[in-house]
């Protein structure tokens, strides 16, 4: 993500929480008390948006001291430390509980994709994204599957070209879409189609297709589809991925798996920021 | 949430997925087609966001016409019909990714937020949010918890004094931090503190507190927090809330119960688009 | 105010200014050429806005050597130096205007404000501000206010909860009114309502306010007011407030007296800036 | 002012005042209530800003119907209806404070412009404004100044060479700084320069000066300087004008007066909003 | 280009060129004047950004009507009228400048990429942009060379994987570079790879390269090129390209021709708005 | 052009060019390579736009080193290096072709200024640039024109009063036409009149007119025109001026002459860059 954008989606969080004034602490806390905190883990993760976290603070207060002790894609245990801050208190209080929105958030989706990239180990399957995705975060919940282990599929309708089935339905059928695609579309995509059935995969094949997402197949066809296509294209499974099923999936020999809920669905992991008065 | 606000972050949902252009879509679909698209509810839900969605599309080509069957708020059933929209096809594809991940996040919330209501009913607990929203979402996530029946916490550090364990720290004591938050904020907000013990307790009510938080209590201490001050002044549960111990809790006879999950955990619910070419 | 917005602020007022460019200082003083400009107060005044004036000198030229002898708040004499800035001529030249232009309006508005508490010391009135503040402008206006010794009112409709004449005629009546903020608004705030007899007070009181303002009353009603409520909650009055009455106002023993002049009329207070070439 | 910049500062405002939520109208009006709101002149003023009122009101809800029986720059008595506002009740009472504040502020300044103008009526005098406007409102106040019946000086730096003493010490002279403006500015302009005394007079228009602006100069000297330049270039009279003085001035012969006061020290105009419900 | 990048293009620009206001019209136009323009084109073109000037003058005010008489990609005649407006005249003339800045730049763009197309008809060579556009411009003048009858190659780096030379570079070899993005790029890339001799060539494609650049290669080679590779991958021509050389190029048998100077350098097309006030 | 400007533009055209992320290079370079790359003259040229160049290296990466060895507006020759830059390699990768193209534009511009003012050498006139800019460029291309040489004519309809045919034919006649910007623009301004035959000449004089356009005219009755003014007030030669045509015109004895083309088809001038990695 580059910086300037990063830097907008920071600020909007920050006059979200800040507003007018953090009136708690404007009464409670000495203007000028200097202090630490802490942001500690709570439970084993691994861990994304640490860079993020830092900016929070610097974009709070420039002259907060940061110190990370652990890379983002790291893997971290209940108690360890994840993020120091020193320097003007009311600043650290202010910033604490965006940075740790952002934290949990992207930390939890690495942590539950390399639960799914664990489960495949030993197999030639990749775990993928999908565009499912909290609207503005794309590529930093990308980057979180990244850390996690995961591999990202395409970032949007740009710069991937995947017929699904409405576009068949528009298109009249496998056959035709795909050599609309193969015609117009650029010489730098590869085009890639869902298909449902054994026929239809055969009918992809036999139309040019360079990859084939075999949506929301049961396994023992997936299987089928796997023998038959012999590692000539890359195989793609979707639709109804879940940890105690990717195992199993990943055993039929296909390439690529990809699962909306890395973005969609991950919950945020458990973190709290300790804070020592100077 | 006011609309200019809302227009900039659809703005940039669609920027982020649509970028240069549908790349599948314009070999395709063919220019000018026309179709419908319907989005059905795949599980039972409590609806919320219907606006945004039906804004998303508008915002993709203002001449799509769109029909919502159920307002925000609504139960839906596997199979119901949330949302219609008829016209330009290739915008209805280029738009429908982000109307869906607005619509299944925010139903999300509004429906984990109805199962923490439900758990609760016949006591006098009401189930609050908290500030552990996504960042640059706070408006919307409450007032999806407010659709599945919860209410809304502050809004920020700008809108309710509420003394945490950081700011006792940094004041003193708890009765020292009450005094300062009493005699210095403004005269339109009220003074709430955190405890984690009866005695505590006894010292926030002495200060003058005007609502009391009972952070991470086991059930016994919390019943005896109701006994002792008799529902001279609310009390609010707080820390671990989940839809397994929600009720008992409840039952303690606290007036608050805030819940973290409620929006930063809350998984996406399940729908789709079907396409139906004109 | 969070610096992000503030620097959109001052960037808008430079681009405003100088647009296209000083045509006349391009002619007039040699690229390069290094001097002195010193601002001076013109009267006496108390100090706002002078951390905003450096900030506008340094976007011009992140480079000018800024000097500031007195802190916001400060009281200052005629002749006094409020700012000192080395450099760039030329940008001094083209920063001063704006810097002026902010400093003066905010100065004069801690001035003003300074002169309504200097005529309410020794009584127990708080003088406050209002709504009334130059759209844009809010934070920066209510920090004046601070500066000259007043206190802020809501920063806006967020974050009181304040019946007014209008939300009475549309509830019903004052009792109606106040119940429904009773059993509707946050246990965050108070409930404010505003009165303009001894009778509706009695009302309001029966039904709960947490705190009346006390409507263009005259003195002498005022004064019963106070007598009759004896302090158990606090009042505020409004309407028509100025430096001839205040001090009047505040001897009835009212708690809190809000003022719409402090921001809405205010005088700019004369400074001006002085020029020395290297 | 492009309506895009005049968005953009409504929005600011209402997104400064309205934040969150106006959490008084949400618990005391029926949502849906319908009513009218009427903006009422408290006293005599010149209208400016009404368009701007109108559009604060359609950015809170475009479906308000706003009728405007008087146009900008008309005279208004106490008493009069300046605005009619109708539809959704809670949206006209979120208007109201910015819609005002806007109106107070810019009628404020074209009725103390009129008041200027009308004191050297019967005279060539035209009165003009300055650059001393508030941050962000140039166009705004200058269009005031117009509605009040006077004359705009330069928008800013970029539309009019201005030489002042500043320049004159950096370029050595009034002789060099008039030859390099003369030289080195673009065709399109005229070149005016300050001067204190009649000596820097005859040494302005021996150098060829288009205009002379006579700086903080007593009456005798102005007047001398008049009869000294026998019309043949236009004299501007600057610094310290008053109401109190300003007849003199222009009974001195000349040409134009600046007044800082007209953007800087004009008083918000009293009004107020009555609301019936529907 | 989505229309909200769209719209913040037109608005800059014509807050650049219209600034405080149009002094010359506001003194010779009355106020409410009506009027017609008409854009002619005056020397063949292709048309490119009509809609974009349509928007322009939308921009200025809503209320003007405009027809379009030709769409985007007709070719036009000298003394063809492109574009009528009705409406306000002083609109029409502050909207004229902006608008046919873009429609003769965008045109010009579209007429010089005609140019190429027309001299490599009969041939299997496609005309290709490239990434030499104006900052900010990409979307906009891609268009322009599809409306002229050209190819687009990728967007940006985000789109399409191409190993140039300093690529090859820093991986060490044009295989390890090739090998290196089969391996880790997306599987919806093709990957293409720039070469500058034949022994490059085989290189490349023994190493797997999916499509390849000839950079600035002769007449000779390019064609002993395309017979080694027997349209087995597509070839794409790159550096020096003019429309003296491009018939001879595409007679080697390239699929591909990409062309800087369709967008670096373009003249703009003649085309003046004639006036007929009402 | 103030930096806030020019860091939105230089943000928006590496968004535009970068995207989701630069594909190529993170296949092909290692994370945190170093190394150098030089900008190279390809052909003579004036260089304009150094310094916009710099800061779109630093916008990718605040970290790398830039070193200029030519001011802009000096000439440089083929072979030269205008700018190196060093540090991370796929930072200057990324910056590339971004920096290339804002570089190239502009120097093109002031290349061909450059080509103008040569051909006028000798004689009195100025070579003027229009309002004939790329939407959102203005500052920029106007500052190129001053490096090449040139000067600047007014910088938008709101900086220079300059009467054209549609404002004569609006008013009237051309006399009534400067009698209205006579009376009513600003004491700050000339004006200026178009015309196009030695009687409308005539009738601009006996009106009052400062400056003179003298559009499309023949070299014949444009001498003419210098005579009959005898350099009483500046004649400005418009309309069709080529490098071929400029030196006849400039012997005339007129004293400005603008050209259109400058900015509207000036060719980019030929640069690369080459890479050395470290």
């Amino acid at each position: 993500m580059l910086s300037a954008e990063l830097e907008i989606l920071i600020r909007t969080a920050l006059e979200e929480d800040i507003g007018s004034g953090d009136i708690t602490t404007s009464c409670t806390v000495s203007p000028g008390a200097q202090g630490e905190g802490r942001i500690v883990a709570k439970e084993p993760l691994v861990l994304a948006g640490i860079d993020v976290a830092r900016q929070v603070f610097w974009a709070v207060n420039r002259e907060l001291q940061v110190h990370i002790p652990l890379k983002d894609g790291s893997r971290a245990n209940e108690g360890d430390t994840l993020l120091e801050v020193t320097g003007d208190l009311a600043a650290i209080l202010a910033a604490e509980r965006t940075a740790l929105n952002f934290l949990q958030r992207l930390s939890g989706i690495a942590t539950l994709t390399n639960a799914f990239v664990d489960k495949v180990k030993g197999t030639r399957a990749r775990i993928l994204d999908t565009r499912k995705t909290t609207p503005g975060y794309r590529l930093l919940e990308k980057a979180a599957v990244r850390l996690g282990g995961g591999y990202n599929h395409r970032f949007g309708l740009y710069d991937g070209v995947l017929i699904k089935d409405n576009h068949i339905v528009a298109a009249g059928s496998i056959r035709k879409a795909l050599q609309a695609a193969l015609d117009s579309s650029s010489h730098t995509f590869r085009v890639e189609v869902e298909v449902e059935t054994l026929e239809q995969l055969d009918e992809a094949i036999a139309a040019g297709a360079h990859v084939v997402m075999l949506d929301n197949m049961d396994l023992h066809t997936m299987a089928a589809a796997v023998r038959r296509t012999k590692g000539k294209i890359p195989l793609e499974a979707s639709g109804g991925i879940t940890l105690e099923n990717v195992g199993e999936i990943a055993a039929t020999g296909v390439d690529l798996i990809s699962v909306g809920a890395l973005t969609h669905s991950a919950r945020a992991v458990d973190m709290s920021m300790e804070i020592q008065p100077a």
